[in-house]
């Protein structure tokens, strides 16, 4: 195995969704060298259509936890009790603590304007969560029930739409990394079904 | 700075798109190497809604171009003058070749019945694109204008969604990395427009 693949595979693996931080806060310099990274990604017609918010605002922060539970009450409310039962096996509720006890939110906007910006914009995001984990930060991808909401406390341009708001931070999560399917369940060769080695 | 930033930028930094390859097949090792590394990418509720489908079939590359150019042929002759000359200035046409030139091509699909998934299945594809470069391999996402054309060439059952096709193989594309805006153009601080650093 080379190692450049050994590398990141080593990184992929070692990363897992955090949602609990530790008071430390995250230096400028970390944060640059991620999304350094991150701008080398490509993107439709290479418009990169991303813009970032690095938040460190207290005030903001709580403002944008508010704005987010709202909508996410309102999407569990409307739930089947089958859904909430297996939402609420999960752990997961309306509440979104992480918006305002992580050090540091990362909102991720795209260009409506630009062509493809939804997949360019995640595609990018793939880099940004890669790229933390590389300088020992964790993060959460959390994309709000209701962004637009979220979107009026950021105050962006209309022609920008928030995708996602990242919490990051030092882990203080104890959970481990979830299950991986094997890649045989996942990824065939020519026909839909067929295994990749023969 | 870290080693696995460093390692990381390094990577995202050496990549660029690549639309020319050399007749060399990679092998199925380094595949298998690269998406074991994007299945270790996160997803709506770890639901990892992605398959891929590894194409080296010379007949269904061909019978994916030809699907693919009836929609780009479609498409371009719908546009404005000035989109066709802008495309044209960018060397973009409705042909193809890639798809049929490349030694393999990498189908990603995404299933429908996940929670966000055409997300989650593009941030795994910032990881593929990395993975891709990090065992020496080029590639380049090219996302059909009309996808249910080439998606019916590949026989996936419905619930599937194909969301992009990457040509991949050794590179043979002269082309150099195209110009990404500097840092400060695309990160904001709390408020849209303040600088990172004060």
């Amino acid at each position: 195995m080379g190692t450049q693949i050994k590398a990141l595979l080593k990184l992929a693996t070692q990363r897992k969704t955090v949602r609990e931080f530790k008071r430390a806060i995250p230096s400028v310099e970390n944060i640059e060298e991620v999304l350094n990274t991150v701008c080398q990604a490509p993107s439709g017609s290479n418009m990169q259509p991303w813009r970032f918010m690095v938040i460190d605002d207290p005030k903001l922060k709580t403002g944008i936890r508010q704005a987010a539970e709202i909508g996410e009450k309102a999407f569990h409310e409307k739930l089947s009790e089958e859904k909430k039962n297996k939402y609420q096996t999960m752990g997961v509720s309306w509440q979104k603590p992480m918006l305002e006890q992580a050090p540091i939110l990362i909102a991720v906007l795209s260009d409506r304007n630009s062509p493809n910006s939804k997949p360019s914009v995640w595609l990018a995001v793939g880099y940004l969560v890669l790229g933390l984990e590389a300088v020992g930060l964790g993060s959460v991808t959390y994309t709000p029930s209701d962004y637009k909401k979220v979107q009026a406390v950021l105050e962006v341009p209309d022609e920008f739409k928030l995708e996602t708001i990242l919490p990051i931070g030092y882990s203080n999560d104890s959970k481990v990394k979830g299950y991986r399917k094997p890649l045989e369940e996942v990824t065939y060769r020519n026909r839909w079904g067929e295994p990749l080695k023969r």
